[in-house]
């Protein structure tokens, strides 16, 4: 097999086969194929597509390029989540705990934050000696002991995908639906769950900027999952704005107790509910989406989900009775509120250019490894749709200091679209991809 | 600017401006645009394509990458010829004089054979003596002198194309109308000629199979001259097979000799009166077609062409008065026929097969810088639309030992096509494009 031919197959549109496509990947993880034979290769993918079996082909091939993680020694069925992400979102923490308590065992490695994106992993640190490096034998008596774990990833999972999406970063080719379905799904094969739900974002702001787009990504990642023997459904969802109020490490983590103990923010919980309830039917849990969904609203209801959070915390190194109180948690020690600049009704709130926010004020990181401040962010006052007046606060900023609130104020006031006629919020969830 | 934002721009189907593709090919000359980049953008470009400004902007910034040949000062109008490649094809050798007799300076540069192709130099110095590697010197006082030069390719010529060619060829952007064109004229254009003509071949075999592709890529070049201040035109004509009847170097100088004394075979006669018409219009010698024709056509017939040759061949260290006599140039020492298998009309020959078979004969090279024999080659006896019986020689086979005859013979047979209905021969010029 010569590279140069198998970019020729796909530049004229035609299939690669399942043995074209392994050696593609394992010759150039190996370092036989130079990486200028497979950004042409990338670009022509983005030109031709590729249909379901080479897409679930290629997700393989990277998955098998390093670590597969196996757990049905312990568990028999495990479940998985993915977001496409969103500034704000803290559904990893809420959903895990109700899928376990629901019988569900999730075994997870998460990621860190990066440019204005959050990470579960730095959320989960802000927690006062929550341990997030486990070894492999931690991680799997986690799951064969209490059903939840969320750790950092370890070993080396899907290293193809590492090498593969720097390059495509520097080369145009991100914007692949195929290439982001098999990015996305080789790291979710590589770590073993059976059923996987993917929560989908679409809108301006999010990777995919259309629900038509959105869905196509929902469809390709199904489809792998299928050819790859794994129960797979995608939640499209709209990233209109934040998800809840809170956006920063320790900020997120109080609003997901909150949510455990019952007082959460209603897309929140919405969300999670959705995800979960499409979890346990890919488990067969339940017969069908109402039962489905009555089995998560219980174990949040009962307090079921909120005990695993507080199991896994002690698990993981910390105080499961003091994670209740407020001041367990760090907080900033500036507190500044954003008044409107105008009275009327809020109309979008871009939650990038919020996330780089708390980017700026510490709470993020520009490259890998730099240190980040778990207390700053910010806790929105006011979201689409709420009537506000001058001088009203549509969000408070918690900083390390003064001088770092006021640097991202204007910022923050150009997020806010504020209008005169009332503005309909957009329903959060779309559609159900299974 | 980045790289990966012009890739981008491309790969969403956009046009690049001047400023942004001067940069791309200045900087990927300079090495400070890597591989990776430069292939991801020419799948794009073979995907969404160039307009004529963008392409043309590539070809003079391709060009402009190293050596300008500016000629005039020692002559105000100079003319070449390029042609896109073919078996047997020694238009060059017939042209060349028959332009500079009918007072249009020729100052070229030629390359040598590689693979199945043959090369000028490589046939030019099938004559004793004759030198092709010329000082700039010696080159320009050819020109000012007796109005005719073919040389080696002196100087630092197009960098980039040399560059970027040989990453087309290993990532499949190879086959890209925009890139082909800007390849074969950012050549043309350092070398300075203020007319060009194009002889574009088309059919199985030729780089354009088809004659839609071959008249897009004419009039891609043509487009691109005109840009660049240049008169170019374009001959569009069939490879159905070779051109004449000798394929090999010395075999085809001896039938350029025969051409130029005014017994040449009709194809290539016509060929070289067509290309020669073209240049004589582009050089404003003529007012129209029939009078540009007629004057080429008398250099032929009134020995001007034939005295223009043998003044460069004195010109550049040989004999001009022995290069009429047959035994001047190296002859092979084994002389075979291969006979018909069956009786029938020709119905087509493949070039391609008759150039390697020259190449295993000893007559090319299958890398840069290997030697060669000129002497060997293939003289055809039987052409498309000929009738032939069982046994008739279908050509003569010119080796160097008789083994080397016999292992050519077989693909020699596969490469005609003889069957029982009389077979029309294609027209050899389709259409001119200016």
């Amino acid at each position: 097999m010569r590279a140069v031919d198998l970019i020729a197959k796909k530049r004229d549109g035609a299939t690669l086969s399942t043995a074209e496509i392994e050696w593609l990947v394992q010759g150039y993880v190996a370092g036989d194929i130079p990486d200028y034979q497979m950004s042409a290769w990338a670009m022509a993918v983005l030109w031709r597509g590729m249909d379901d079996r080479e897409t679930a082909d290629l997700t393989l091939a990277i998955a098998r390029s390093g670590d597969m993680l196996d757990l049905h020694d312990i568990a028999p069925l495990t479940v998985d989540k993915h977001s496409t992400g969103g500034v704000g979102d803290k559904t990893t923490l809420v959903l895990a705990p109700l899928a376990a308590a629901a019988g569900m065992p999730v075994a997870k490695m998460s990621g860190r934050g990066l440019g204005f994106s959050g990470g579960t992993i730095d959320k989960l640190e802000s927690i006062p000696h929550f341990r997030t490096e486990l070894s492999t034998a931690e991680f799997r008596r986690a799951v064969a002991e209490i059903g939840l774990v969320v750790a950092a990833q370890s070993g080396d999972l899907a290293p193809a995908d590492k090498k593969l999406y720097a390059l495509r970063d520097v080369t145009a080719t991100v914007e692949s639906i195929p290439l982001i379905a098999a990015s996305v799904m080789s790291k979710k094969l590589a770590a073993g769950a059976d059923c996987i739900v993917l929560d989908v974002k679409y809108g301006s702001g999010a990777f995919m900027a259309t629900l038509a787009d959105a869905r196509k990504l929902a469809q390709a990642m199904v489809a792998i999952g299928t050819h790859a023997g794994r129960r797979v459904a995608a939640v499209l969802s709209s990233m209109q704005q934040p998800l809840g109020f809170a956006i920063g490490n320790a900020l997120e983590v109080r609003e997901a107790v909150a949510t455990l103990r019952g007082n959460g923010p209603a897309d929140l919980v919405e969300l999670c509910l959705a995800l979960g309830a499409q979890l346990a039917l890919l488990a067969g849990r339940a017969a069908g989406e109402e039962e489905a969904r009555a089995l998560i609203r219980d174990t949040l209801d009962n307090g079921a989900g909120w005990a695993k959070f507080c199991a896994m915390v002690q698990n993981q190194g910390s105080d499961p009775t003091a994670i209740a109180t407020p001041e367990y948690l760090p907080s900033a020690p500036v507190q500044v509120d954003l008044p409107a600049p105008r009275a009327g009704y809020v109309q979008a709130i871009t939650g990038q250019a919020l996330g780089i926010a708390v980017n700026e004020l510490g709470g993020g990181r520009q490259r890998t490894g730099e240190p980040i401040d778990p207390a700053v962010g910010l806790v929105l006052k006011a979201k689409v749709a709420d009537q506000v007046y001058l001088g009203q606060p549509l969000l408070t900023i918690h900083a390390a200091e003064a001088a770092a609130a006021e640097r991202v104020a204007a910022s923050l006031l150009a997020a806010y679209t504020i209008g005169d006629a009332p503005a309909a919020p957009v329903a959060l969830i779309e559609e159900i991809v299974s």
